[in-house]
């Protein structure tokens, strides 16, 4: 199944998308997906909406270094524990909306991730119980100001601006994440190209280890960290982060 | 004016401390107090209801070493530039509530601190127009797994367990902040006492540099630095925070 959010003739709704291909189509799911869907009845043809950040998360759980080819580029390894930051829910957008460059800073990389969307509340939850708390998952990109990053030491301004975290473009259930292709273009052409499969840390250990911490919510999401070929974006790049079994999603880079 | 938010017969509602010292009383809120505050007629007795955090925040942005005192005993000095990390909702607990001693830290530390409590969305807020932005201002705790702090790097982990952002007990609205003496207790013993003259980075600059970089919406809570004295607490402590003109917040100490 997948669980889009989007806005129709001024009113925003969760749906799935359904229909063939040639003429997808979006089901109007009644109130939100965190529990047992129902359906208005209302179905629009998908090229009439206009799709949301598939969720908007009360916090965003990041995990750094988490592939170790990626560690590697970044200077270092990959950490014996998972390394968590955060980034604001207010850093959310969706698909097709513009990255927002800020003057302050001169280098904004791209990061493709595998994001968890978690579907209902959980505190020390162990990692066999993972799937249970599972919604399902989506595209991120953990978009960086890597000066910045370099200069605070902490993370949380460098990778917090408003429009550095896109999500979307939907979010599929019901899959299997142990080994999908993971990839990020920028104006067409592959930049990082992993597979999740190359997690160091794998998505129940990463949720037993954050419920540890801190209680996730109905709409959380995780990002699992980002496979080696981090580089830069320019202001009019489209950067596309695409994950197999899940879909595509793309943004353009504005200045802001 | 004191705005608080409390629970009275299974009902939460914010209010306004009103009355005398020997019988206060609570005033309700109809709604919210984020613009013009309109009164519901519903009054209580302080001692009737239980307070809880004063806001339940979008997110609580945190400036490390931004009192020059501390600065040094972290083994450091205060940075040129505001250093901004977050704690996640999730840890806000009000006046009261315990905060939760994790297994895996064997060092959790007090850090009381000035909350800035913000009244409207902002985003590039030039620091002239802090006041027109700001709700007003409450007690906060920034507690934190010391032992992980160093082993992390990144300080998300370490100060964002669960309970770990005690807040309150109330927001005080129309003071001056300019110089206040802040101080925390640990079973009665003064452990810090500092004044905010003494911030590094003043309000006004730290609304501005944080809105450069992300959108703060109303009730989001901007913790302004903990003064030198930090130092553990243990399981059975009792931890208080006070500042003149707002209040103090206390939160004993249980394991989790």
């Amino acid at each position: 199944m997948r669980i889009a959010r989007y806005a129709h003739d001024g009113e925003v709704a969760f749906g799935v998308v359904e229909g063939t291909v040639d003429s997808p189509e979006i089901a109007e799911i009644a109130g939100h997906p965190f529990g047992p869907i129902e359906f208005s009845g209302v179905r629009h043809r998908l090229a009439d909406v206009r799709l949301l950040a598939p969720v908007l998360p009360s916090k965003v759980v990041a995990i750094g270094k988490n592939y170790a080819e990626h560690a590697v580029e970044m200077g270092g390894e990959a950490p014996e524990a998972p390394l968590i930051f955060l980034k604001p829910s207010t850093a959310v957008i969706g698909d097709g909306d513009p990255v927002a460059y800020p003057a302050s800073s001169s280098r904004v990389d791209y990061e493709g991730e595998l994001a968890v969307v978690i579907g209902r509340l959980c505190r020390d939850a162990p990692a066999s119980r993972a799937a249970d708390v599972i919604l399902g998952y989506t595209c991120a990109n953990d978009v960086t100001a890597r000066d910045q990053q370099a200069a605070d030491g902490q993370w949380s301004r460098a990778k917090g601006y408003d429009s550095f975290c896109p999500l979307g473009p939907w979010i599929a259930t019901g899959i299997d994440v142990a080994d999908l292709a993971v990839s990020t273009r920028l104006n067409g052409e592959v930049k990082q190209n992993g597979r999740t499969s190359q997690l160091v840390h794998k998505i129940p250990e990463l949720i037993a280890y954050i419920t540890a911490c801190m209680t996730l919510l109905p709409g959380d999401v995780i990002l699992t960290g980002t496979p080696a070929g981090v580089g830069p974006m320019q202001v009019g790049d489209e950067v596309a982060v695409e994950i197999e079994q899940i879909g595509r999603l793309r943004n353009p880079v504005v200045a802001r």
